[in-house]
């Protein structure tokens, strides 16, 4: 594989463009391999996207497309005039066209549903009737199917009859269905080698395959997969009627994206990934619909604070500790958080194990609570010499600590029992009841032994 | 698919396990599902697990194996007898054997290692020659070579005779070697249809087929995967003799692990995967390892705030939004430290693209850092009608954004062009700049406004 090291390799896609030179440009594409060419067509303009687009020819155009973040792709999409991009969507695996065309503004959508042949958009709705994260949204809808009474040969022949338009198909499998297109039997493409060609289909297939149904979940479908060591799987509707197939590598993807967008909630980039090459009010926008939840929050937790003002002023020490308690807990809730998230994940927890959760983090909040609160104490004792100081430091530290990795833990198993997305929501609850109940603990603690603090 | 829906399944295994009957014990684990069986596991003590793979047959105690997360399949063989352990670690697929192996003591590996078959030694201590994160220690070394040499019918007749032994192997392509052992060409196996019994494999084989080396990384076998449309890649050594091959569907689990290790690490959870399963200490031991490097950088951080102790003690109002401003600039740092964090791993951004970064995230933190400025100077004036706290307070939210969100960009660039870990490492350095820069701003500001300040 060569792979074309140039710095800056949208300056040469951008020439190729301006002097509408097809095949130089598909030429420096093929050489430059995904990640750049996704790198490259990421910095060029709206403008000379479109000139891109149009110059190639719309299989290789898709071949681009296919390449980039779906969240680029879809903006490359809709800015084209509704004809050609009904011509490269065309040319998209049947999973990606639904993803793509699911992005698109409807009006956008239509427009290209009204472009395409009647057939191809039929198949594509009926893909995009489904949920994207269930067998129905995932399937592909290009598969191999015969009639049981067929030979062997029959599908020999067809198979090298079509070999060009099956090239793209990713064939491991050969369904049988039966008259009313339900699902009867499998063979794999190695049991054609070993079997007499005048057989007929239904003697010779593996009967009553494995088989999921359009409306099974991602978590199904990831089961299914661990389960059993197969490439792909039919799906049938609910009469058993065949009406795709998926592979092993789509759910794989689909787990991936998942994982991936997950982090990006967890660290507060919602409504879809950001891409510096977006506009700038759109980036702020998204960043600041969460920001903007986060500070009203931050506000009523501290208004523990305001209420505790003068033991503030009387001990203006306290001040330089209230953002480490409010600091450090974040930390210890947000480890106890991950753990539950991998925990739910990987399906070694259920949402109803509340008590066994925490009693678990109970016991970790105790042991680094202690540690923990020992060494802030400490550091509050050597600074000023005031082991009540210390005391109250330190003690408040370790018992928020407990409190932090206890919500901590339950909180996903809350969250997902009510049905709310753990990886979005956990972070601003957590650090609220953390913060609010750390300011709480150290400046009632401080108050009562108020007498003991002042110098 | 039957999945027993019971709510502790880990009674049932433990009645099957203390009654010794090996036949009940697979006939409820395989109805149980992998993500049932995980759990039931995960729940049984150390002497359970013993005696649980002992009552096993190596093959199914594999299965079980297989179905673990990494960690606590690593704990299980550990505690293991080695010629056990050997018996089972010999059913695993090669690549997770590896994994495994990896994990262990050197001392139980080398036990292992000697209970082992010489042939099969030697095959995965190859495997282990190689970082965990390459080809060669991705690679499986079951795969079918021929000489090129070989007959079409020949090879027929190899694949039948080995039916059995083939079954496991994920078999889509046939490899055709020299007489050195160099991969010359390969043949799918649908090929082996379309093709006369009689030929030579070296006439009928693509020639030159695409292959990775022993020492491609991670990064270089998912952009093959990503531009290459094929199920698996031959691995090839120096020499360019066949040593093994790389299925798609292992790449794509690498490439999930490593983004579950991210998730992990960005929230202070390091050396490996936490199980509430695993004791106690161990549990504490790892989460305060990384919570007591975070206490040193919130007391330096904190020590901006002693320095300013009068400041404070005349403006009692500015200890209320310390901790706001110390969270607020967090979380905005973090919201930008997610975006550089997914920009490298999907291959948009370089690491010396440090200005183009810098610019697109001071534009971001000017809009955002006005907003939420804006809001919280508001905030301040309203509720103690003084206009100066309200400058000073939003005034340094607004530049403390700036500095965040700058920061929180580049590092994970700086830090990748170090060659650390940007996941462990971003978040305790962003917070701790952050910090030490808000708490600058808003108390040096306070002090030279002081007059304006006080009631």
């Amino acid at each position: 594989m060569t792979v074309i090291q140039t710095d800056k390799p949208w300056e040469d896609v951008r020439q190729h463009i301006a002097s509408g030179d097809a095949t130089g440009l598909l030429g420096f594409l093929n050489h430059l391999g995904p990640a750049e060419t996704a790198r490259a067509v990421s910095r060029l303009t709206v403008e000379e996207h479109g000139q891109m687009l149009t110059l190639l020819p719309p299989p290789d155009a898709a071949d681009v497309i296919e390449e980039m973040p779906e969240a680029q792709a879809v903006d490359l999409i809709e800015d084209l005039p509704p004809e050609q991009a009904a011509a490269i969507v065309d040319e998209l695996p049947s999973n990606l066209q639904a993803d793509v065309m699911a992005e698109l503004d409807a009006q956008d959508r239509e427009a290209i549903f009204e472009e395409m042949a009647p057939q191809q958009a039929a198949d594509l709705r009926q893909v995009m009737d489904h949920p994207g994260n269930t067998a129905g949204g995932l399937m592909a809808t290009e598969y191999l199917a015969y009639q049981d009474e067929y030979r062997i040969s029959d599908v020999i022949s067809s198979l090298q009859a079509n070999r060009e338009k099956y090239a793209d198909y990713s064939v491991q499998y050969v369904y049988v269905i039966d008259a009313e297109g339900c699902l009867v039997g499998v063979l794999r493409m190695r049991d054609l080698i070993f079997t007499s060609r005048a057989a007929r289909l239904r003697d010779v297939m593996i009967p009553q395959p494995l088989r999921v149904c359009v409306d099974n979940t991602l978590e199904h479908l990831k089961e299914f997969f661990g389960q059993h060591r197969l490439l792909g799987v039919p799906v049938v509707d609910e009469n058993e009627r065949l009406v795709g197939m998926i592979r092993r590598v789509v759910v794989e993807e689909a787990e991936l994206k998942q994982a991936n967008r997950q982090f990006l909630r967890i660290s507060g980039i919602i409504g879809g990934e950001e891409f510096r090459s977006m506009p700038l009010l759109v980036r702020s926008g998204r960043r600041l619909s969460w920001l903007s939840i986060n500070i009203v929050l931050n506000i009523v937790a501290a208004s523990v604070i305001a209420f505790y003002q003068d033991t503030l002023r009387a001990v203006i020490a306290l001040a330089v500790f209230l953002p480490m308690i409010s600091d450090m807990s974040g930390c210890s809730g947000n480890q106890a958080v991950a753990v539950s998230m991998r925990e739910l994940t990987l399906g070694l927890v259920r949402v109803r194990e509340l008590l066994r959760v925490f009693l678990k983090e109970v016991a970790v909040g105790i042991v680094n609570g202690a540690a923990l609160g020992l060494l802030l104490g400490g550091v509050a004792l050597l600074w000023k010499g005031n082991p009540y100081l210390g005391l109250v430091v330190g003690g408040a530290l370790a018992v928020n600590t407990v409190v932090a990795v206890s919500v901590g833990g339950l909180l996903p198993l809350i969250l997902k029992g009510l049905r709310l997305d753990p990886a979005l929501v956990s972070g601003p609850i957590l650090t609220t009841v953390t913060d609010m109940c750390g300011f709480f603990v150290v400046l009632s603690m401080a108050t009562i032994l108020l007498p003991r603090l002042v110098p």
